[in-house]
């Protein structure tokens, strides 16, 4: 099988022209199949703000009524998709911005009501692989919005880490897929302070022994369970990573 | 060839959520190949101001400075096409949301500063029907936003009747194309002052008479200049008519 790189980056380096041009020279260089996912939720939170509309976080998830909606499909399938994919055809990549609802590639249904109402949010429910494999195989390069829809004519806010995630997994059955999550650390730290403590590679046994010792705590715990997940699904290779750091074989590899 | 209808709607079809729904509803209908070039200048305008941005409009089109480039890159790009492409989905259409940046489908220049500047204002210079034509002959309904792009990572502002009648005429190589430019009115009226006075069918000959006479004046005209341009560069027909009206066969005719 053909080998694929799907990278996602975090709303902090997109939202600044500078990291963002870094970003998509670096992803421009990436030899073979690629696709990228990008998240928004700062520059969501700050144009929100300026409407007069205020952020709810819970969870480091985004409560998203019907106002908030409208902001995210402007900022995320909008502003930020628009603004990478024209910076990509410039450095000669064939971008296409997508969210769930074009070409029906991913959709999701509400977030049933539990202890907290996340209003308009997707869970994923179902990958249109073929698709996104037939545009890949011509050489296109789908940049992912974190927005999916439910078919009823509703898009709904969804995590760009479960965007790339879901997809990574459905691409598994046509591609080799190294999933490649970009955070503002080079890696899984064995110590938080030393930045240059990069765990170089990590397997199941190990995590729990880091969760069990204390060395992997907090956010980093939920985004290794998906690294692991996404291995089980068929994705051959996991990678956590400082976006400028991208290619150059450095970074987490979770196997 | 195969028949492709073409339909350009205004904002204020798109930006209301009864109208919009009708005339989604009315869009699923069409048999065979469309695709849907929808404007968004209204809303633009709205979010524009809750943003703290005037809005210059001259000679009818949007002076896009860099903080209006942003508004109309979130309004087209995101909230409107994102919402049409839902809506298209929720029936049965398998539409694909594009700006000109997209798959490099459509690429513009900036528009040269002459006795106004209208800033980040794109003049359409190459349309790539080819990708178009092989995306809507798998059955896929794209959705285009009045947004292209100058591939050196700009995106631009192009108005949405250039974007019609360029994808038309570029998408004539393939497809024999009907062009629907709708608007307010039932179609080109013989007396403003009657609704029903639809003038059937216009050739170049009468368009010059009625010019002549008045009966045609005001921004009708770049529109049916448009129109006959169109027709002269091999699209087959150019409708006029009333967004509520597609598919009744009705409207203006331009040969």
């Amino acid at each position: 099988m053909d080998k694929l790189t799907l990278i996602k980056v975090g709303g902090q380096i997109v939202e600044e022209a500078e990291t963002l041009q870094q970003l998509l020279s670096d992803f421009s260089q990436i030899d073979g199949h690629k696709v990228l996912v990008h998240g928004g939720g700062r520059a969501a939170t700050k144009i929100a703000a300026q409407l007069g509309i205020e952020s709810q976080l819970v969870n480091g998830r985004r409560v998203t009524d019907k106002a908030t909606l409208q902001v995210v499909t402007m900022v995320y399938g909008g502003l930020i998709n628009k603004q990478i994919v024209a910076g990509l055809q410039a450095l000669g990549v064939n971008a296409l911005g997508l969210t769930g609802a074009d070409l029906n590639y991913m959709r999701s249904e509400k977030r049933p009501v539990g202890e907290v109402d996340y209003g308009f949010v997707g869970d994923v429910k179902e990958v249109d692989a073929n698709i996104l494999s037939e545009l890949i195989a011509q050489g296109v390069v789908p940049v992912l919005a974190p927005l999916t829809h439910d078919k009823k004519g509703n898009l709904l806010n969804t995590n760009a880490d479960t965007i790339a995630g879901e997809a990574a997994k459905a691409l598994a059955t046509y591609f080799d897929v190294t999933l490649v999550f970009c955070f503002e650390k080079k890696g899984v730290l064995r110590n938080p302070d030393d930045d240059d403590s990069v765990i170089a590679t990590i397997n199941n046994a190990d995590f729990e022994r880091f969760v069990a010792d204390g060395t992997i705590n907090g956010g980093m715990i939920p985004k290794l369970e998906n690294a692991f997940e996404a291995i089980a699904a068929g994705v051959k290779e996991v990678v956590i990573t400082k976006a400028n750091e991208i290619g150059k074989n450095s970074g987490t590899t979770v196997k």
